[in-house]
């Protein structure tokens, strides 16, 4: 018999179908088994007799039976199917399951962390662990689509690159044949080039950080969203594309995630009619006359200065986000717009929300002298940004751009206190699917 | 002035425009030079007088002037703006252009591959060079759309991977904090593993081999289109399945990239009402008898095999494309699905056209006992393949899936005679972007 989705039943009272899914739960009551059945589109109730009494939880079945309307007063009004229930006729099993080694039908998973992604395969089973690549989903394609509808072209960023050109310490390396190779940690070289060939480009790229610390904002692969482009009249331009996307994204995501918002109780980021704009030693004056902590010879905001600035925009500009701009050109890479009023600060810029980062970008320079003059004053070798080079040599006109992070966009959305929960498979010092102590012991 | 877009000033006969583009070529006629410029949406006539005099090709200009219909006999068909013409008043130069190593005016650059690859940053200017993104952009996107409208969920597969599962010999190792880790040559078994969680799903994801020599068909980084999905009644639904994307892609890039197929004289590969499907040992004999090559031993067919069952294949059955199914069991992973009838063979499946492998899939053992049992016997370790236990262990329904090369689907609709063009920043044993063997000179 043909299947049919689980949301699809609610529409078939009365009508025979054939439902396939896994065991989300099951409830012995006498000579009644209630199955809660779940597959891609939902979880439904069955009601079995003794041919469910082999079930347990995560097998894969097909129950075949009628589509009956509950009575008023047994509708549950937390799931769409919860107006109907499956009265089994005939249960075939299509794959069975070991025992879990915990509970999967809370509605809350209650494991820690560990447990979690030690048992990823399984625990991404759970409906409210789904909901958090929902959302994440939403985000990706919000972030092309919000593009795309702007003229912007996607490509496929590199992952090995060639050199490492803007620091070194926290690179991966690669042994390449008879070279050595590295792991991008950004796609930022090729973006920018790649807008003296196609005006407005984006990627959706994996970017490597070998960050030799374990926090809970920091992963080693992690998916970077990136867009730039040219003609730009003025840096201003390239805040107005950023929060034209960060409001495309919301939207999105409030319109199609809903119900995974609800699940982690989550609320999006509150936005005004404009993301307010501070320069960094603004911000830090503000900081100090709002706190009494001066800050302002810091050369960036400390994770408590993003926290201060996003509580003073929420109360002064009733917006959780804040662009802060402005940051010291000399701790910004060589290819930094400096404003031409005080080069000593760039055109470079933070998006701030939630006290933390979401994104970050600027105007680059496009002017071939000054890009190489910096070169050399930065110390990059210049055979190391070659094909950078190479496109502003034959003329690149002023541009920017911007990158946010899928991980940390899904987190701060959904309010996850660890960027692990964002990522299907996780990768930090301690871990690569498994735990690579566990590794060594063998 | 507000720009105005060069595809759209066609529109705007009689008005004055503001256009910004690359100076793509220039034309001296006495007094008057003719620039065609270039912008992201196409290239227009200028009519200049001396002031452009200082303007070489790919000079980033801003161009003010009026739009002139051209008389009838000085329509040019080939542009879409060849109707009208752009009567400069004032010319700015944005950003100058070093002089540049070879023609660029040219309708086919006319350069060889190394130099195309060295000079990638200008070469990617090139509208036929630039044709080959669009239509590498679209396959990309039709992917996704196929898989989307039939409830795909998309997912972003790792790349660092902690273990080699499937034959070790052409993988690249990274240096991971204390321990070594691969850059990822397939996601198979993430995605096999995620049918357990999703049900369906596929990802746009870096692929790697450490190739070790150069053909015209292999790169060290490639961008895999990967599919897979659950609750499949037999094998040939992941044959419709895959029949189903690349057809929907053919009929995206049909109905997107015409000026970009007609630019390489490309056709779409002919298909009649279904793709013929014949048995490895089948098509083996097909060769035999048409060629008196005897190749019904081999366990494999060889790139002239491939070229012969792609005649029969169009000859027989009206199809540039061929599935070739029931390769040796034992030449696969360990996870294929043997055929019941004889097990020697699998249910693996290569979709072969214009003479090459376009993609391969198959259906997958989903019993947790007989996987586990093959990974024995296949030698693989059961720690390298953790999480793909657990996925089985706790009940899979049945799946396959299939997954095609981005670089070689562009190569092979616009018939390119290598890979190296299908790709933006193409990396082989010789070059990451630069050559290798400059780097080691320095």
């Amino acid at each position: 018999m043909q299947r049919t989705l689980i949301a699809e039943t609610v529409a078939k009272v009365g009508q025979t179908v054939t439902i396939k899914g896994w065991v989300n739960t099951r409830r012995d009551h006498g000579k009644i088994i209630f199955i809660d059945l779940r597959d891609r589109t939902g979880i439904v109730q069955v009601v079995c007799k003794e041919t469910a009494k082999d079930l347990r939880s995560e097998f894969v079945v097909a129950v075949t039976g009628e589509v009956k309307a509950r009575p008023e007063k047994l509708i549950n009004k937390n799931i769409p199917t919860g107006s109907i229930e499956i009265e089994a006729q005939e249960i075939e099993i299509i794959s069975p399951s070991e025992e879990l080694p915990f509970d999967m039908g809370k509605e809350v998973l209650d494991v820690e962390l560990p447990t979690l992604l030690d048992y990823r395969a399984l625990t991404l089973r759970h409906p409210r662990v789904q909901a958090i690549f929902k959302v994440q989903e939403v985000v990706i394609d919000a972030f092309r689509q919000a593009l795309k509808a702007k003229d912007f072209r996607e490509f496929q960023a590199p992952c090995i690159t060639p050199a490492v050109a803007e620091g070194g310490a926290e690179v991966f390396r690669v042994k390449y044949f008879e070279h050595e190779a590295y792991l991008t940690q950004s796609p930022q070289l090729y973006k920018s080039l790649l807008v003296g060939d196609f005006e407005r480009i984006f990627s959706v790229n994996k970017i490597f950080r070998a960050e030799p610390s374990v926090t809970t904002r920091h992963l080693t692969e992690v998916v970077s969203l990136d867009a730039e482009f040219g003609f730009i009249d003025s840096w201003l331009d390239v805040l107005e594309m950023q929060e034209y996307v960060v409001r495309f994204i919301f939207t999105e995501v409030e319109k199609k995630c809903s119900r995974e918002l609800a699940m982690f109780g989550a609320t999006l980021p509150k936005l005004s009619d404009k993301i307010p704009l501070i320069k960094l030693r603004d911000a830090q004056q503000v900081i100090f006359e709002r706190t009494g902590r001066d800050v302002r010879q810091e050369k960036d905001l400390a994770p408590e200065d993003e926290r201060e600035i996003c509580r003073w925009s929420a109360e002064k500009h009733n917006s959780d986000l804040v662009f802060v701009s402005h940051f010291l050109t000399k701790k910004k890479p060589f290819y930094i717009y400096p404003d031409p009023a005080d080069p000593t600060y760039a055109y470079s810029v933070d998006l701030i929300g939630r006290g933390v980062e979401w994104s970050s970008g600027g105007q680059r320079l496009n002017d071939y002298q000054q890009i190489l003059k910096n070169v050399k004053e930065w110390g990059v070798k210049e055979e190391d940004v070659e094909l950078y080079l190479q496109s502003f040599r034959y003329g690149v006109p002023p541009l920017g751009g911007f990158a946010l992070g899928a991980e940390r966009m899904t987190m701060h959305i959904l309010g996850l206190s660890n960027i692990r929960e964002a990522c299907l498979f996780p990768r930090d010092m301690e871990r690569v699917d498994v735990r690579l102590s566990t590794l060594e012991e063998k």
